[in-house]
Parts: C-alpha cells; sequence; structure tokens
C-alpha cells in the first residue's frame, strides 16, 4: 500500500514517524530515507539513531533551496535519495519505507515526477509512505490512502519561530 | 502552546506520537494518555514501554462504545483519564503532555466540553496536543496551532480490516 501525507498543515512527517513507531513495536523493520534534511539537529534522528530495526538515510545539504531553481547539487543529493528509495524497494527486508518530502523534491524540480511513478510500479511487501506539501494530482490518484493536512490555524503566523522537539 | 489535530483522515494520533519521539530525541519528557484505549496490543504501546521519558496511561475498555450513549463504565474511565491529565498538567516534569481522543470523548459524551476548556486555563511548560475527530469549534478556535486531517482516500473504503503497525 502507498500512504502519501500532503497539505500546508503541520503533521505529515510526524505522521510517518508515528506508523514506524507502530511498525517497530510490532517488531517490523522501518527504513527511512530524507530528501532536502541533511546536517540538521533533528530531534527523530537523535531519537532513532539509537533504535534497532530502523535504517535512517538523508540527502540534501544544510543550505536553503530555492523552489523551482535548485543547484546542480541539491539534484544531485535527490537523485541520490530517489536511488536509495529504490534500493529499499528491493530489498526483502523492509516492512515499511518513508520517503520523507518527495513530494517537494518533484514540486520544485529536484526529481522528476515520472521518478516518483517509478515508485508505485515496484512490487514490494512494503508499506511506503511519501510525505510532503504539494503532492500532484497524479500521484494522489495512484495512491492507496492519502491524507491532506490542513493548515487551520499556526502559531507561526504569530511570528513564533520553529522549536526544538516541536518543528524539528 | 495547544495542538490539535482533528478530522477524519488518518495520521492525527501518529503525528503526535512523531512530536513526541522529537521530543524524546532532545532529551525531554512526555506523558501520553489515552481515551478510550484499554487493552489493546498497540504498536505504539509495545514500543513505548522499553523507552525511557515517556510516561504512558491507557483508559477505557475493550468494549465498543456506543456514540452518546456511553455506559457509566466508560464515563468512569473518561473521567479518570481527565484527572490524569490534571496530574499530568500540574507535574512540572513534563515538557509535552499528549491527550488523545479527548476530542471524541466530548463529542461522544463520556466528558463535557467545559471540562476539554479547563485544560487551557492551566498554566503550564509543556505542550499539549489533543487529538480525535470532531473537535469541538470552542476548542478550536482556543487552540494555538490546529491540523485538520482531511480523508482524501483511504483503503477502508476498499473494505480493507484495520492492519497490525499502520493502524494500531
Amino acid at each position: 500500500m502507498i500512504h502519501i501525507y500532503t497539505g500546508d498543515g503541520k503533521g505529515k512527517t510526524t505522521a510517518s514517524f508515528g506508523i514506524a513507531i507502530r511498525m517497530l513495536g510490532h517488531g517490523k523493520k522501518v527504513c527511512l530515507i530524507q530528501f532536502m534534511k541533511k546536517n540538521y539537529e533533528y530531534g527523530e534522528i537523535l531519537f532513532f539513531s539509537k533504535i534497532e530495526n530502523i535504517d535512517i538515510y538523508q540527502f540534501g545539504s544544510d543550505k536553503l533551496i530555492e523552489p523551482n531553481n535548485p543547484t546542480q547539487a541539491d539534484i544531485e543529493e535527490a537523485h541520490g535519495a530517489l536511488q536509495q528509495v529504490f534500493l529499499a524497494l528491493q530489498d526483502e527486508k523492509y516492512d515499511i519505507i518513508i520517503v520523507d518530502e518527495i513530494n517537494v523534491a518533484v514540486a520544485w524540480g529536484l526529481i522528476d515526477l515520472e521518478d516518483q511513478k517509478r515508485i508505485f510500479a515496484i512490487k514490494t511487501k512494503a508499506e511506503v509512505i511519501m510525505t510532503g506539501r504539494y503532492a500532484h494530482p497524479e500521484v494522489i490518484a495512484m495512491a492507496d490512502l492519502v491524507t491532506e493536512m490542513k493548515e487551520i490555524k499556526h502559531y507561526f503566523q504569530k511570528n513564533i519561530q520553529a522549536r526544538k522537539g516541536i518543528e524539528y
């Protein structure tokens, strides 16, 4: 099954981590592949790095990406992430593969929509979760489960900055 | 800050677990209080029970609750959960308190809306996360962050049953 968590609201990436926790609780194996998230002190990475049965691969740089105008380095990192996704899909050990922020990577031109659609063609026993805003309508049409996280209200609107433990 | 994750889509409770993970990664302390979820082999409980810095309290029975017609036992369990929430709010050790399914507990008449609103009146350094469908408009108006998880597509529509690791 392929899940998509998209929309402008908080909770997309964290929902995927919650499913990882459930899977790990049942003794299953998790692969987490993150686009555009390298070199940052994310709480989830600090936590998961001490946990068994989860493999984590991060790609990207610590520089901000300019939407629709990525650098060659950004594009290469994103293709590294994509390659890791296909390796994970072909590795029979995983029960769940989380592909974090892939929807944004497509929307911003780091990888092609066709690359994302190829994921659907691979037969796997693993549950696949794709996160990020801007999921393409074609991908939404192909997925088994789609939740739109809709922002009703956010304290960022009040100019509160991202906080440790909550946003990262 | 008080967050609400509501709506009919998948990802409300799991998003709260993802934030718990981030908090735990940063060495912070978590309290998870669940309404209407006792005696069930949830993956998250199997997982978190082996983790430090998280306290878990479950209330409810293993019987289904009839919406708007709860039994006295259901009501008592829900009030036990509520009492635990107030104890946690007054305990300065927690950085985050997750109050899982409280929105449903109010909607189904297990506790009063006024009980839920009392949570907002308590001064605490802890982040408070309330989950569940049917969050009341008054509660939405009072919260700092609200995400509606909107179901765009769900495999339950294809008569697929809840699966271990994914739904529990």
